[in-house]
């Protein structure tokens, strides 16, 4: 599980730096599919994983700011570092028994939805990867070369 | 590891379904970013699965036509089925223990790569799920709603 996270991690330090290259501009202009929008992607997955695993899992009071709150790519980096700092720790002492405990998730309509711990985690992993493929087209569209998005060969594994 | 890989098999037959939403000439038609076409996209997922883990891992003989042999929905949607027959059993019985086996990969310049069957397995997954993302923006830009890419609720997790 770990490894998947870090690979995330990874890439996603790799993405905030290919930020440093384009323009504010190019970062919150308006794009097709996904969620629009460049800055706000990267915003929205640190969210995301923030919100299951400290909000969901370890169900603490979280602090997710609204994007406008955020809105600049050295605000969007700060949030992204304080919550990995408070998160990581969960996801550096994962283990399997944690597989098929139960979280409790109140859905936007106030349903009570029971999800594994092992089936948040595993969102968690995909839809930060599905997020950064979006990137990697709205790269190529403004003429750069997207962050290198392979797993095999970043040193992720030692031989 | 089985469970994120049935993830991207749901998703790529999701996939594959909403093919048939479209016309052959959207699929083959050239686009920004990625692969750069829809259905090369999704034969490139399947080939890349099959190669690492058929090819890479398992030692065999593999047959990879070129896209050009297969370059319609139901021949890559053949070639898939093909490749999955002859790969999902190495999946299934995936255990923990072939984490750090190695295997070694010839790569395109003739230089022989060691990598750890669980690096090749979580590529292969991080693989499919960065492509997937790439489709959702060209279904976007088609005018068509994408696959629902969310592991979470999905099924796959029994409770």
């Amino acid at each position: 599980m770990l490894k998947l996270f870090k690979y995330n991690w990874k890439i996603r330090r790799d993405w905030f730096d290919w930020c440093e290259t384009v323009s504010e501009e190019e970062l919150l202009k308006k794009r097709t599919g996904g969620i629009g929008y460049i800055l706000p992607t990267l915003y929205h997955v640190v969210a995301v994983e923030y919100g299951w695993i400290c909000g969901g899992i370890q169900g603490k009071a979280i602090d997710i700011p609204p994007f406008k709150e955020v809105a600049s790519l050295q605000q969007v980096k700060d949030f992204s570092a304080r919550c990995h700092k408070e998160l990581a720790p969960f996801v550096y002492d994962w283990d399997d028994s944690l597989e098929d405990c139960i979280m409790i998730d109140i859905t936007d309509e106030g349903e009570r939805e029971p999800h594994k711990y092992g089936e948040v985690m595993r969102h968690v992993i995909a839809h930060e990867i599905h997020h950064s493929g979006q990137l990697s087209i709205w790269s190529r569209e403004i003429g750069k070369k997207p962050v290198n998005a392979n797993l095999i060969g970043r040193g992720l594994f030692d031989i």
